[in-house]
């Protein structure tokens, strides 16, 4: 039997496949003055040959696979390889100062960096700086005859072991080379685990020290389930997971069938699974995995992506396409969520201690309606085709509801002089995500048609535990029974005024979570668009008289999330 | 009639004054090239020289009136713009580039100010590169004709107007000649505003751009209890406001005949005020305004101050010499509460994105355990000179609480050793200041002897809200209806458990919080010392069954903060 690791399971599926440790070798150097400054520029330009030679057959094999943004990035990098400037400028340092050619370059390109980098607030050369970031890297590597890791070279299947894991690295993550994915850093909602869920790639996160555990190429199983790595593993332990690999493949498949399926329980209650999606390019995946509708569309995507703010022209047609895709289908769309973390190119915004408590959301919108009237009125317009309803997130107080209430029905009925009737099919929502909201949801609910209770920021703010720190990840608690019943007053305060009650956090895609929520009583589910067939079909198995006395007994005899934890797993075998 | 400004009224007071700018003017220059080097070093050292007779007169004015250590400053000032190398390199820019002065003496101190700013996390170098900032300031201003506010000059009473007020300016703030203090930025729990009413000065804080509005000499009254500002006022204005003024030190004066008086309300009920402290300096503060005791006892003190972590016979010392000066009244200490904001020079603590969300307080104490043990131990030592009671912060979880208990209970194992029954009289508690153990105390009732609310936290995650952020001051609303109902469970939660429900909060002080935290059922109101006597008089106006109706009524009527506030106004009129 291998060594086993623990960490937190944070995506399901086994994976078996040799180690790569996406780790960066120590590239540091020494500076030294060099006699024959010719061969040293000859060590130079090999070095500079060697690599281009590399990005052009790496862009070659992947012409098909990937698109035409992501494949420039190679002629980006070959182009300031060829950059005369800089060559010049690392040549008379090897020339005048007699220096080495890894400290020759370094001080060049480094310099480069500094200037890009400090172009603060300017996202384009932000990226350029890491890109020159990336090249500095790959020289320094090809001069020291060390090997970088480079998800884009990979030809077999792997299990990628990386302390933690960004955007950057997974756009270049391919899902058919990549069978599991192991992080030393992060906890459930971290980036590296809700891409891995998106992808179905089975995942660990939060291993502490892995990447100093395990060595490059040696076999490694990923448990995504419980949260195991087994480190080269026993003949044994590779038969006896390669059959539960195997059997979740069946799993998977049997899923598939669920895809036109209703969402409901062996007791015939029926719910809604719904998808949440970030623009509006995922609607297909949406519509592929079978969602209810959209519970969750980020506006954000619209405006950060722009260098101006999108014109009531540019969001309508965004809506309208959105909308119109799901033929039929709600989509709850969410009003711009900007701040502190979420920073605007055509719009700055102070520097803030703590984001997370600042400046943002209905907070900015109430602030400068401007705005929020320009979004508002391209949703009504879009609302002309097809079901859409509005949602206002980070709402506090009442007197903020009624504020953003107040300028909606302005702009509709502005509105309405050319367009009869406009919006009057449109249900209005917010978000349940600050702990005050969630303790006013009976007087909240009286004013509005539906809650949708976001788990991350509503338990990052309750537990007061940034969910991006993870030092304090382990106050990522969504099944701690205080939590819970905390959400049961917000879905039994909406069920007393007829408001609907949905989730959006990672929480709704939880398997742990969803027997408790069908205890609960709550109306919609909306996660990623990978988990929606697995809860469909977790849902038809699940008794919901059963759940009801399950969040019971949590609730009256679990005094923590552990307890919690250990008494849904149980009671899912037993049942 | 005077023009009238609004703010947020922070410190109780009438104030008529000439307004005193604390503005700094347009230092901004030219940079040019000058003919004659040598009558433009004349210029510098003219500017130097009037500047160190102006340095060298305050010191010697403020000599009787303010600790050595602030007196030393002067000499530092005096010693940089005397530092030969300094002026050497101003002067070679003056000789061999022809700059002008300013710019050649900005150049120079600019570079200074820029390297010791780059020793992050050395707090000496950080006040270092203070110092140098404000000796640039100085020498432009008296290089381009310009006056600098200084509030050490302050000879006649004034009105202190300025942007904001920080810990620097308090420091040179004398209430003898300061009369109120209005600032465009803040909240009531902001520096200003706290530190004016521990000084007792009238103050209005967050009155947007008043520094635009009021000229530099011209009268300005400032009314703390409205939150009024009166821009040259007529002389009815002033009659009017003088009378204020007048009855308002009568009734100082009749508060302090309640210095020995116990903390009573007029039918008979008994509570507590106790005074908040960050230092044994303030313990003889809290004893000279009454406090039935001390319910905070910040230990950051010494921490923040030291080099190196203090030993357990340092902070014996302090607690004992602290709980020795109380005479036998109850001294409530809180554990090390560091972490974000709270910086130590000896432990390097992550820079985080959101500090107020992070690794803080009773979360690096079970994480780094040899320091809260060291604490502990100086702790249960002490007891055995008066009454200590240990209160943990920022408790979360149940199993926080479990695991700083048991920690506890073995270092007071260990010392019963060679003490028998050391720590028997010790009641133990936490601070009720994150929202999970808001809603979870009646569970956390039953593991210890008191809990203490800490509002200011609390409220700033309930409405996930920094409080130091000022687009978000609208969200400190202690007096909104929800937040009142959590606080009105957590006492109920606790009188469950005969668990001690204390509030050591900026709210515990607020006059208009008094009546409903009374008729809530509020055992000890813990707030800066210079609050105590005035709360204890009015608390001996009210009666605590008026107070209990008082209570329900703003909770089933009022939707909002204004709404209560208002509810309360009306009702101490009535009463």
């Amino acid at each position: 039997m291998g060594t086993q690791i623990n960490g937190i399971a944070a995506s399901d599926g086994v994976g078996i496949a040799p180690a790569y440790l996406l780790t960066k070798p120590n590239l540091s150097f020494e500076k030294y003055h060099i006699s024959d400054p010719n061969s040293e520029k000859a060590r130079l330009h090999s070095a500079f040959e060697k690599i281009i030679q590399k990005l052009r057959e790496t862009k070659k094999r992947l012409v098909d696979r990937i698109n035409a943004e992501d494949l420039a990035i190679f002629d980006t990098h070959i182009a300031i390889l060829n950059d005369p400037e800089m060559i010049k400028q690392v040549e008379n340092r090897i020339a005048n100062q007699r220096l080495n050619a890894e400290s020759a370059f370094a001080e060049v390109i480094t310099k480069m960096i500094k200037t890009l980098q400090a172009m603060t607030g300017n996202e384009y050369m932000q990226e350029r700086a890491a890109d020159f970031q990336n090249i500095q890297d790959q020289v320094l590597a090809e001069l020291e005859g060390k090997k970088l890791p480079n998800l884009r070279e990979l030809d077999h299947p792997v299990i990628v072991v990386a302390h933690s894991i960004g955007p950057a690295d997974t756009s270049q993550m391919d899902s058919h080379f990549v069978k599991g994915i192991i992080t030393d850093l992060g906890g459930r909602t971290s980036h590296a685990a809700i891409m891995a869920r998106s992808l179905q790639i089975p995942a660990i996160v939060g291993c502490n020290n892995i990447t100093r555990k395990v060595q490059n190429g040696r076999r490694v199983i990923v448990d995504g389930f419980e949260g195991n790595v087994i480190v080269e593993p026993s003949t044994n332990d590779v038969k006896q997971y390669q059959q539960i690999a195997d059997k979740f493949m069946n799993v998977r498949q049997q899923w598939k069938k669920m895809i036109n399926q209703p969402s409901v329980t062996a007791d015939g209650q029926q719910y809604k699974i719904s998808a949440n999606i970030g623009s509006s390019v995922d609607i297909s995946s949406a519509i592929k995995n079978g969602a209810d509708g959209v519970g969750l569309f980020r506006t954000e995507f619209l405006y950060m992506k722009s260098d101006h703010l999108p014109t009531e022209e540019e969001q309508f047609n965004a809506y309208r396409r959105a909308v119109e895709q799901l033929n039929g289908k709600q989509l709850v769309v969410r009003t711009l969520d900007i701040g502190g973390d979420k920073p605007l190119q055509f719009m700055p915004l102070p520097k803030e201690m703590n984001p997370f408590l600042g400046y943002r959301a209905i907070r900015i919108a109430l602030d400068r309606p401007e705005m929020f009237r320009t979004q508002l009125r391209a949703l009504l317009r879009a609302s002309e085709f097809g079901k859409i309803n509005i949602m206002f997130p980070m709402i506090t107080t009442l007197e903020e509801l009624q504020a953003a209430k107040k300028i909606y029905y302005e702009e509709q009925q502005k509105l309405a002089v050319d367009h009869p009737g406009i919006g009057n099919d449109v249900r209005l929502g917010i978000m349940i995500e600050v702990p005050l909201a969630a303790l006013n949801a009976d007087r909240l609910a009286s004013e509005i048609d539906f809650f949708s209770i976001g788990t991350n920021d509503l338990i990052q703010y309750c537990f007061a535990a940034d969910r991006g720190n993870d030092s304090v990840s382990y106050l990522y608690q969504p099944l701690n029974p205080t939590f819970l019943k905390l959400i049961k007053h917000i879905i039994d305060a909406g069920h007393a005024h007829d408001t609907t009650v949905a989730m959006c956090g990672e929480m709704a895609g939880d398997r742990y979570a969803l027997p408790l929520l069908i205890g609960m009583g709550l109306d919609v589910y909306s996660m990623s668009a990978s988990s929606i067939l697995r809860t469909r079909s977790m849902m038809k198995q699940l008794d919901s008289k059963k759940c009801q006395k399950l969040y019971q007994q949590a609730i009256t005899t679990c005094d923590s999330m552990i307890g919690v934890k250990k008494l849904v797993q149980e009671w899912l075998i037993a049942n």
